[in-house]
């Protein structure tokens, strides 16, 4: 099977215009010279077509409250739902670096290591997790300045921030295989855009953030809506995820949970608190669809 | 006992200049709000008592070409050896973004995991690992401008760089208890006189750099050198450090390795290295220093 072009896999003319900005993208990375890695060059944009594929499926969802006996349900692919940060876009350590930053502004100082192990977590267990790290407490005024000193910090710095290698490839072929998928991110919708120009996805993809739902990981809401929000039962769903919190997550949505290591946590990290396989990047789960169940013709 | 003064320390009265600009350091954490963490503030500078111990002790060195039958040994305290990056100062995710940055400006995307996971590890390994990484080939002189590239975008930084918690608490203790160390790390001696200033110590502190041995860490050439310095057995040391590299190099020499998680490895990265313990910073090791063998009144 061959790679769709734009018009195929998304099929309305006014999208023209996202089509243009990821040819950009392409051209500004070749223009600076980039090395490129394995693989990350050739794909095309992705994630429509899942949507058109499950249009014509009338399989029964099952909710997650309802019977999970093996019996009840059909045997089919599976669905998937990645976390955004060090999953597909490589912006872990941008973001520990600027939430380091928003704290000095407030006066705290807590360890590059220790927010890089919280970061992905719900905001409000952030805090909790924060306020046990220091001697004093924290007043409502100095958290409410946080989150907005954070974007700042951050912003500044996303222009650093590329895909992941092989990010772009991996949803693209899942698009063109029929595979389902969603994103799902503890962060807030104006990062998030950010991403999908990076991973070369038009506004519409499949995408929930932190705005949307009421718990954040490790609460299991985030890829719970992302699988309704693609019709697809949570107990087909693969949950991509770099950071123990979106693995705890899956297991709590009754999803498997896949690690890679791209978000700089250790593989076993990832294997305790629930990755059922780890893969170094988006590249190399790629390379190894087949031992997740995707069929796909050679 | 009690905590030392500069004076009873490094007991030379030309060296007045050091301890004011410890305190003109401490002074402007207090200035800016800094919330400092548990135990970091009481300390006083540390190190030099070491050198006072060790002129006065006569027990024999023992090579590690010589036999390294137990019963050859005297039993006594054990010695520290202290990587600087991860394990005594929280730098790595400076020098991971700077790595990231260097290696853009030669056109070169590399992901920050697999930078960080490389930091600390010999210049020359770390360019094996990078070729290895590329699908095109590196030329001498775009290896040849990385360092100077990487050196500038971490100076950018390094205004952001703190001692990690307890780290200062730590050495002082071990010096005010007579118990010998010394630092050893892979970087050059521009970084390591930074972190000098960071850690509360004189220019003359025991310390090892990338420029005064053969091959850096994973090669054992580092810890060896520390051990010599301060006139130590290496089989008698304790190699602190945050990477696999410390850890693979103490094992090298010899030396016994403890772990600590403040440079971002995972737990059982570190156990699997050859860690016999982990803790999660010099604070931790701080207030556990009796489980690695350190005897000291309550």
């Amino acid at each position: 099977m061959g790679i769709l072009t734009h018009t195929e896999l998304w099929g309305r003319p006014g999208r023209s215009s996202f089509a243009g900005r990821g040819r950009r993208l392409r051209r500004a990375a070749g223009a600076s010279g980039s090395v490129v890695r394995r693989g990350q060059a050739a794909a095309s944009c992705g994630g429509g077509q899942r949507q058109a594929a499950f249009r014509d499926n009338e399989r029964p969802i099952v909710s997650s409250a309802e019977s999970d006996r093996p019996t009840d349900r059909p045997s089919h692919q599976p669905a998937f739902l990645f976390d955004l940060d060090g999953t597909l876009i490589d912006s872990v350590y941008q973001h520990v670096v600027a939430w380091a930053e928003a704290l000095e502004g407030v006066g705290i100082t807590l360890s590059a290591w220790k927010i890089h192990r919280r970061f992905g977590m719900s905001g409000g267990l952030f805090v909790t997790a924060l306020a046990r790290e220091l001697d004093t407490g924290l007043d409502a005024e100095t958290l409410a300045r946080l989150p907005g000193l954070h974007a700042d910090a951050y912003l500044r710095r996303s222009e650093d921030v590329r895909a992941l290698p092989g990010a772009v490839k991996l949803l693209s072929s899942l698009t063109e295989h029929g595979v389902p998928w969603a994103l799902a991110t503890s962060g807030p919708e104006r990062y998030a855009r950010l991403a999908l120009e990076l991973l070369e996805l038009p506004p519409e993809a499949p995408l929930v953030t932190r705005d949307q739902v009421r718990h954040a990981k490790p609460d299991p809401d985030l890829f719970l809506a992302a699988a309704e929000r693609i019709g697809v039962d949570i107990r087909d769903s693969l949950v991509v995820g770099d950071s123990v919190w979106d693995l705890l997550a899956a297991r709590r949505a009754r999803a498997l949970g896949i690690g890679l290591l791209s978000g700089g946590y250790g593989r076993e990290e990832l294997i305790y608190a629930g990755a059922f396989r780890v893969y170094e990047d988006p590249l190399d789960l790629f390379e190894h669809l087949d031992e997740v169940g995707v069929r796909r013709p050679l």
